[in-house]
């Protein structure tokens, strides 16, 4: 069997996130019919004669959320060259998932526990100065209506870098909830905001309410400074609310030691 | 009664074009129910109390052309401050159509008929060397498998300049086909291709088979130097076929004579 990693884009507006739900107990009709991409990938991939339909990501996201570059593995006995898995499967694959890339890789290889580190991408827009939401981008970008003190929020987020207890960041969360935040930065450009996020790994909604919790902070309802004693207190009701998915995009999986992001 | 100019952003992808289709004649329920930009702009105006529910735009786009900023104009005895528009009628919209800038006009000015240059963008991706298409920018990007000589296409763009009659690339066209063409250039970079077009005014479907046409050229099946005697045949069928619409953006109307588009 070949072993092969895959690069997915995909548009996360008509899926209920990466995870195929899980197939025990009763279930309603319309449970049944959630739409994945681990879901829509692994039906490409049992299309394909020899190929073992199960795709492993490196990173589960949630309804609503984007990838720009997801990496997944998968085993196969297909005799599809390398270089021909992209069209391929792209073939057998809807227009809101697209592989970018494929190569063969060795069997230590596994998109989840090889990865060290993971990267994701916010983005904003503020509306101040009469700017109205854009109809191009509704699904892609978060709107902001609200005066914000950018200023504030840039200074805010590198102060979530570090190895810390990340629970009041968490949602739904049954791991352990100590990760290394790499890279916490909040990159601002006329009224566009981009937040750069990446960590060993993310705690369930943690990308959220870190956006949240800036947003709070541009508002002026929390101060840069209160981010240490807020981490500290592990209470999810102090920090800022989730922030909806549709700005929040997986951009990076990486398999070599994390050695920054160039022009962040 | 105060005249409205507005700008408006729109997402093309779910609307049957800009024009409220015809209302007399037998109609089949799915016609009756086209949904298109002008319907859903007048419904918002009807929403507003002193409004005549009527909006008059600057060009008319096909199903599935988006609308970078399309102005329009309607009259009103409404008593919301100008500035408030843009917010006071996005509240009345969905979210697939926004306005952008609105302001008060003088009685002499009519989105359509004082339009001095109607300006096009159509955006393109070559897919060679492996590229795959983008899930997250299907609707809004035509993707290009195929072998291209871009710098024909280049060469070939600013030949469709000047005035002349475009019959030949005019579909179900019933006025004079006599244009004027300001500007006709392809920017290239990397595997981006963009053509800007602006004109005094266009026919039907015209970029798309102008786009279709430099596509040929790029494919090798025409050359830049056939331009003006295609051009001369006046043969729709001699031109490439129409490209699809989600590439094309109507990208400005200019009420100033033209004086250039800046970097292009």
């Amino acid at each position: 069997m070949r072993r092969i990693k895959v690069v997915l884009e995909y548009d996360g507006t008509d899926f209920f996130g990466w995870q195929v739900q899980a197939r025990t107990g009763e279930r309603s009709p319309k449970e049944r019919a959630l739409r994945t991409v681990q879901g829509v990938v692994e039906a490409a991939l049992s299309d394909v004669p020899g190929a073992v339909p199960r795709m492993m990501a490196a990173g589960r996201t949630d309804a609503g959320v984007h990838a720009l570059a997801m990496t997944a593995h998968y085993l196969t006995a297909d005799t599809i060259p390398t270089q021909k898995v992209p069209a391929a499967l792209n073939a057998r694959l809807p227009a809101d998932v697209r592989v970018l890339a494929a190569e063969e890789v060795g069997e230590a290889f596994e998109a989840q526990f090889s990865c060290r580190y993971r990267r994701y991408e916010y983005r904003m827009r503020s509306l101040r100065g009469g700017l109205a939401g854009s109809a191009l981008e509704r699904r892609r970008v978060l709107f902001l209506p609200q005066r914000l003190d950018a200023a504030a929020m840039q200074e805010a987020a590198p102060r979530f870098e570090g190895t810390r207890d990340f629970a009041s960041l968490a949602t739904q969360e049954t791991r352990p909830t100590v990760r290394t935040v790499l890279l916490c930065r909040l990159h601002v450009s006329g009224p566009e905001l981009v937040l750069h996020v990446a960590a060993d790994g993310f705690l369930r909604n943690m990308v959220r309410a870190l956006v949240g919790t800036l947003l709070w902070i541009g508002e002026g309802k929390l101060t840069p400074a209160d981010v240490p004693a807020l981490l500290g207190a592990k209470d999810r009701r102090r920090m800022g609310p989730n922030v909806p998915p549709h700005g929040l995009y997986f951009a990076e999986a990486g398999y070599e030691p994390w050695s920054g992001l160039e022009g962040v």
